[in-house]
């Protein structure tokens, strides 16, 4: 095995391709272990470099989807839609969309991730609500899309192994921001869950992984292709994310403006972003036939109830009792020292901030607490006068907050003129 | 440890620099076995797409010069001065020039390696005479110094001991090929010996590892630089290697033409080769103003015998016994199917087909057999007619020379025009 790893090491670092089957046997041997994680890390050092080309990009997701399971949802009735942001701050749209969706006919099945860094992470807002089952097993997975056609869980060590362990190893030698590297260890995972299609919202901005939204087309294009050679469609949105998405920030009060959301209140660009992301859903999953139709229907769903009834029954299946959702200890005002129209809010700082308040991880292995985060007053284009809350930050009943509130502050940028608005869906890329 | 390497690799990778303590921390971390493999191929590789500035260059080679003993020849009288050669076919200089440049007052402290693929190594030419031993002790080495002024000697466990980790991490992970770190590796052995001055000998063509001109030209300047960094005059010479240096190609029969050379005899290319680096490192050694003088000087070692007997010294010293030099079971001639002008001899197929013959390795842990090998009756530029002998093939008292003597006959190309002559010695380079 060992001489020819070297030869695909060799090759890729001189621009040449690999075959689907050598993709293969490289990805089998070294989750298998056959494959050191040296000549591992220099090949994905090598493919930072050179890339990958859409033949590469089908077979690496391939073999890293084959070294797991796939769950089978094909005898349950329905399109199966899924979709996937490359994170942000704010960003509690999957809490609302998966039962919006579901309540409009397509089946959900959602595996999300935690929040690493600055961002936040779907599993980590459902986790405040007491009792509910992150972890399923694919049985249980399965048997609540029969029921109620969506489920969101954490991902399991039987989906895409190989991607798990590339993942840790890229993680440790900055191999991480790799368009293709990336692409290929989202899509397997999706793909691995059993949706037919794929829903991507590609986050720009300073909250944003993608610094720029160049970046951002050419992963969304990426992952579209390698859609395409796996015969599931993908679309994506590049959605604006240098302020926080909606108000909350924070895990217990993020789940809570999803709610607010599910029952027809909520932040506009919340709104408005769960709508456009759920019309495509809608129309991937061939149940509309235009983007305004699925617009419409997501609507609908909100102002009838239906996809809060929907939230409820998953939350109830998944075994949360949304009563107990906790609340901060203290809530306490965050002032604007001086009147002026907010003029940016730097979304990556509110996110370490909220991260620093106790609300996400610096590690892997930290503990978060549900409770803590920020609810804005003011958003991007608003007015504020000095002596006015910006913000009201929930906190724990623990010393240490002085420092991530200043933090927090400081990402107001406060003018003396009104901003121009910007738009929220910057493109669509299909 | 590791949060830094992951900052080193990362700021590698996007093209930034790593100060002198960092790369000091580096090799240090690596050596001590504190920064694992998987982190130091990531950074390799991006070293090889990226490459190292002077500083750095200088702070690598230092780092691992530094991580193994320093041999201290300052107390012996004289300029210590050595040459390297990047690898070739037939290349016996070494065996001749030292003890030539030693008989001229110059002290020569050389550590030599083995073939390896196509090339010869001096080591196994060297060892080709019953008795010679090439493992010699730091103490050893420089008593044998101190009593005749050359010692040429296998690398020891004490010198650069960073160097053989990191290289047998690159001969894995196909990071060896970069100019940088190939010039880092050779400067810090040959720093180690405590050679004052060093003159290299960059092969070019198709018998040498550099494949083109320019690539051998960036090599040759790079260590050139290095060593001006680090306070040790460097001075290189581009030369050709298309065809075999000199006649013979094998270990007892290469030593046995380094003797012709040192009797007055020999090739004639053999000659003005060892001519130009001795007059390169007499003038670097300081004990000659100008190469006309310092080829004057080795011409006149060679004719009074000087060289001859220094080389008997060495040898005696070192244990061996010259008398015992082994000869081949039989030789046979390899005859011409054609009559015509010698148009080229591809080097690196003789160098493959000695190999194959067993006078060298195709991996590290094969044995060689000192008698086997080519003697060349024809080089490029002769005339040979059908039926008469291109060469004498030495070979052992068992089957399987079919394969190799094929390959041996294919590597001559003949002509009916003569071809033009091209020089030996490229360019100089200072």
């Amino acid at each position: 095995m060992a001489p020819r790893t070297y030869e695909w090491i060799q090759r890729k670092r001189d621009g040449g391709t690999l075959s689907a089957e050598e993709i293969r046997a490289f990805v089998d041997g070294y989750t298998r272990g056959d494959i050191p994680d040296y000549q591992a890390s220099a090949l994905l050092m090598a493919i930072y470099f050179r890339g990958l080309d859409e033949e590469e990009l089908a077979a690496w997701t391939r073999a890293m989807l084959d070294s797991g399971v796939h769950i089978d949802l094909s005898d349950l009735p329905g399109p199966k839609v899924d979709k996937h942001s490359t994170g942000g701050v704010g960003d509690k749209v999957s809490l609302a969309l998966g039962p919006l969706v579901a309540a409009c006919g397509v089946v959900v099945p959602m595996i999300a991730g935690r929040g690493l860094g600055h961002t936040g992470g779907t599993i980590d807002k459902l986790e405040a609500i007491p009792g509910y089952r992150t972890q399923l097993t694919v049985e249980e997975f399965r048997r609540q899309l029969a029921r109620c056609g969506v489920a969101i869980a954490a991902q399991t060590e039987e989906l895409a192994p190989a991607d798990r362990k590339l993942y840790a190893l890229r993680d440790a030698t900055a191999t991480v921001e790799s368009i293709p590297l990336i692409a290929s260890s989202i899509l397997s995972k999706k793909l691995a869950e059993g949706c037919e299609a794929l829903v991507l919202d590609v986050k720009v901005g300073r909250g944003a992984f993608m610094p720029t939204r160049e970046d951002a087309r050419r992963l969304a294009r990426t992952m579209i292709g390698i859609g395409r050679s796996m015969g599931r469609p993908v679309t994506a949105l590049l959605t604006a994310m240098d302020q926080p998405l909606g108000r909350a920030v924070g895990n217990a009060v993020e789940t809570r403006e999803a709610i607010e959301l599910l029952q027809g209140g909520g932040p506009v660009d919340l709104r408005e972003l769960t709508v456009a992301l759920g019309a495509e859903m809608l129309c991937l999953g061939g149940v509309e036939r235009d983007l305004a139709a699925g617009r419409q229907k997501i609507e609908a769903a909100i102002a009838s109830g239906a996809g809060m009834e929907r939230f409820e029954e998953m939350v109830r299946l998944q075994g949360g009792d949304l009563s107990a959702l906790p609340r901060a200890s203290r809530v306490v005002p965050v002032l604007a020292e001086r009147s002026g129209w907010v003029a940016a809010i730097d979304a990556r700082e509110v996110g370490l901030a909220a991260m620093a308040l106790g609300a996400g991880r610096s590690r892997k292995e930290d503990s978060i607490d549900p409770t803590v985060g920020f609810v804005l007053e003011v958003k991007v284009g608003d007015r504020v006068e000095a002596g006015q809350p910006l913000a009201f930050a929930h906190l724990a009943d623990r010393p240490g907050s002085e420092g991530p509130l200043r933090r927090f502050a400081g990402a107001f940028h406060l003018a003396d003129e009104a901003p121009p608005a910007g738009p929220l869906v910057l493109e669509e890329i299909s």
